[in-house]
């Protein structure tokens, strides 16, 4: 970073992240309970994990040190999209290993997992982590997909490591990432070798979390950026009161982002994929319910509004997915019958009639351009499911039925909708202060984790929604996490994705306030993020861990 | 305002804006040299402005004051697409009024020019305004796009501001809305009507502007929060090493926002219409130089990077330009042809195989739905360019030159585009600190321009790139910035919109870096809008003021 930085990131560089207590003083890990998974799947995880299966908590207390001070060589690997906080996790880490021992070493495994099993890295500095101190982005040490799995890789990655004569590999990544940490700490215990893993739990989602990793770090930075965006539509919505925004935010499984936003900005109406599923709900029950809203926003005179989609929204909807379904069969069956046909219309006419009719007719409701990505497969013959913009699926959708309510006679308003979607402007934020302290402390932690011998164990936090001296960080058996869930035909160790509980604190907050949001504009603009300036608008939580905390 | 605020919300309501010196003791108005529109219109300005033609620079200085004191009503109305700060310049025009005489009163005009020809109107009491100091958004009165023109409407304006005993009308507004406030001046001297109008100049895209008027409000605020999501999206296409970014930025006439952008975040490519028509520029040759970048960068290894648009740059496009004309005569001269004609692929050939053949082949290499969408006129016979998505036309066409190179075998990157358009998020931000003290700024001169008596004045503002404390507030006629241009066939008086010069200090910083930014990642990350903390953070001025006032 030789060129000339902003004015903010030169202020940010000079931030010092808050450490918890118990780091201030002379500290050691205690051992507490044995964690196991889930009763169901006990057995088939011990035998795929008999090394790290039925392992302890670990936990950071205060009190005379039981870890070792030699120096060690440490790796440290950015898996999957990237979210704000990571450049603070390494220097948390870096900073920890450097107290330790100031000879101990930390290396950056180059633009992914394949940096490990292929030996691209670089030795991370004093120097390159100074400059990356509180930055967003993964670009210190760039970040992957690829997964190591195959034999070819896992041996790669012991080549590298045993090359480089490191210790441990701390895997930075979402829930793939750490089962990843797992597998890959179980085959160095299968080959004895003394190289541990130990993973931090990263994702902008807000999937990965439970009771002993009480958030993922990113998703508070996000989500912070996509409410502020999401306020600003808000307020312009009520102010030109002409348009409803349709925005659509990421969270293909998981609603965790759009329910923070909405908590954090009250618009008119925010969908779940969670409870369209609990509820199987169709997508015309969800056109209704929009609809239904218009029309009593119009006969109050309110032309406009903000509607909140998540991103996996279509795949939940219990008619489109049957159609999905139906799609599938009906492209494989009468594939001879569209292969060489080019024609658009001709395509897309030739797939609803081969669609039972109820099918069929949610299809030719849909945009047309929308109907002519259904007409086609991926290689692996997987319809292109991700490319559809379910923004404009609702849009459409709504617009139709408003436009036969009103020959119906029944609305009278006029409707003009725009989409919206906030994704790749949150993931490479600044990190706010909550996730730079987070992510700093994630690291620290990592380093006691790994100067105790621990390996198959991702870093754990509890009372985050406490000030950060009295968070309680530690560790948690990756194995503890795992269940068994089917990928492409197998049955494969996962850990599982934390999905929004319609039982838990912020999902009620939501629906106990949700039917004033639709008529009234109870709008609330939280505004950019601070880094400076009163701490309840600086060091705010998310809405989602602080009414999580009320539940504990 | 009853419902619960945001913690930022209520930090920033209790901002005081800073006020320059000058209003600090006791000020006067002074009178400087009379100003006039440029020299080749002055006779036809005369002639529809008699009365408010050839009028003096108004200018605040320190000393007696020479203002009077009597109680006055005043009406202030909120005209085109908001901006931030709007909320602070009726902020400062009430603040102005209270403290020259408490009995002064302002009335709140609702939802734009027709709340004053209709009479629908709030009273602005001391509670309301105080619930709106520093917000975002023009919701405390609304907006609109009336313009006030006809006998009808000029007559319901005096009607209503007779009725209310006003003695002046401030309309806060872009370069028509300013025009509009002359027309209305001078429509009330000629009736011998004791009410003023007085203008405020808004717009995020930056194009009023002049000597005179060194900034238009909201442009600092809007241009900060697109470099920050920009900022974002560069950071996040250096960590995922795998996208291109094409941008649309708002400015349909001008490019002052997509300069600005530029130079805060260093992206690797920006287009400036202003430029594109000084060098009479094809899309061809634009899609050129974006492809060269594209293949050098990924002979070094980057297939990544982000390209700004400008909203309205398919219009400056020479060869874009020739074929809509082309398409409009077509359009025209073959109506019959295209009447009832609905499948979308038919029309679209039919139109080029009317075209001439070097724009039918501009045509036929854009994406299809932009294709249809140039088969259709709106009822004035209109072409609907403005749903032309000017970055998926551009992006269509380097994935075509790419390919071709591919082919060639000139070109052997991957190359994946994702497009944005960052407009609604940014016009009702919460002000910036500049925009907060400028907009109250700008109220506060209008309040003394009324009490002074004068009309047909837009505040003007000198000396912004100093401290606040420095700012030279006054007003000038707004008769003195009008031309004639021809509107739907008939010549008009206009206020000339500020282009990007393409030999101002703006366009020469960008000029003399973009080479640089095309192959080395410079990117900046500006981060969000801090309203606390460093100076050089919170209080920073846009870029394009700052080098302009190098250059006066």
């Amino acid at each position: 970073m030789s060129q000339a930085i902003s004015a903010l990131q030169k202020a940010r560089l000079a931030y010092s992240p808050k450490l918890p207590d118990v780091f201030k003083g002379e500290f050691a890990i205690e051992y507490g309970e044995t964690v196991l998974p889930v009763a169901t799947h006990q057995d088939e995880i011990k035998m795929l994990f008999p090394g790290s299966y039925g392992k302890p908590m670990a936990r950071i207390v205060a009190g005379k040190s039981n870890l070792p001070t030699d120096a060690i060589t440490v790796g440290v690997v950015l898996s999957g999209g990237p979210a704000p906080g990571g450049h603070n996790a390494i220097a948390g880490l870096f900073d920890a290993l450097k107290k330790a021992n100031p000879e101990n070493r930390l290396v950056g495994f180059l633009n992914g997992p394949k940096g490990v099993f292929t030996g691209k890295y670089i030795e991370l500095t004093k120097e390159v982590v100074d400059s990356y101190r509180n930055t967003g982005g993964f670009d210190m040490i760039g970040s992957g997909r690829d997964k190591i799995e195959s034999p070819e890789q896992l041996n790669g990655c012991e080549k590298t490591l045993k090359a480089l004569k490191a210790v441990a590999l701390v895997i930075i990544g979402g829930d793939d990432s750490n089962t990843n940490a797992s597998i890959l700490a179980e085959h160095f215990i299968a080959r004895k070798l003394p190289v541990q893993v130990i993973g931090l739990p990263k994702t902008i989602d807000g999937d990965m979390r439970n009771e002993f990793i009480e958030a993922s770090f990113g998703f508070d930075t996000a989500s912070k950026v996509y409410a502020e965006l999401v306020g600003n539509i808000c307020r312009d919505s009520m102010s030109g009161r002409k348009y409803y925004h349709f925005v659509k935010l990421m969270g293909r499984a998981a609603s965790h982002v759009a329910l923070e936003v909405a908590l954090q900005t009250q618009p008119n109406y925010a969908i779940i994929s969670e409870e369209v599923q609990e509820k199987k709900l169709t997508l015309s029950k969800v056109v209704d319910e929009i609809s239904d809203m218009i029309v009593r926003r119009a006969e109050a005179g309110k032309n406009y509004g903000v509607i909140l989609i998540p991103e996996g929204i279509v795949e939940f909807l219990s008619d489109f997915g049957a159609m999905l379904e139906d799609i599938g069969h009906a492209l494989g069956q009468y594939e001879s019958d569209f292969d060489g046909m080019t024609d658009v219309a001709e395509r897309s006419d030739l797939l609803a009639s081969k669609l039972r009719a109820d099918n069929a007719a949610v299809y030719k409701g849909l945009p047309f351009n929308v109907q002519v990505v259904l007409t086609v497969r991926d290689p692996h013959g997987n319809l292109l499911v991700s490319q559809i913009e379910s923004e404009r699926v609702i849009i459409e959708a709504v617009e139709q039925r408003l436009d036969k309510m009103k020959k119906d006679g029944k609305y009278n308003g006029k409707f003009a909708a725009l989409a919206h979607f906030f994704g790749y402007e949150g993931r490479c934020v600044q990190p706010s202060n909550f996730d730079a302290d987070y992510c700093y402390a994630l690291g620290y932690t990592g380093a006691q984790l790994i100067r105790a011998g621990l390996t198959g164990y991702t870093v754990s936090s509890m009372n985050l929604a406490a000030p950060v001296s009295q968070w309680q960080m530690g560790g948690v058996p990756v194995t503890s996490m795992l269940t068994l869930e089917a990928r492409k035909g197998n049955l494969k160790p996962v850990i599982r994705k934390a999905l929004v509980e319609l039982d838990g604190a912020p999902f009620e907050a939501f629906q106990k306030a949700r039917e004033t949001w639709k008529t009234e504009d109870a709008y609330l603009f939280p505004g950019p993020i601070q880094y400076f300036g009163p701490s309840d608008v600086c060091d705010a939580i998310s809405m989602t861990l602080a009414l999580e905390s009320t539940k504990r």
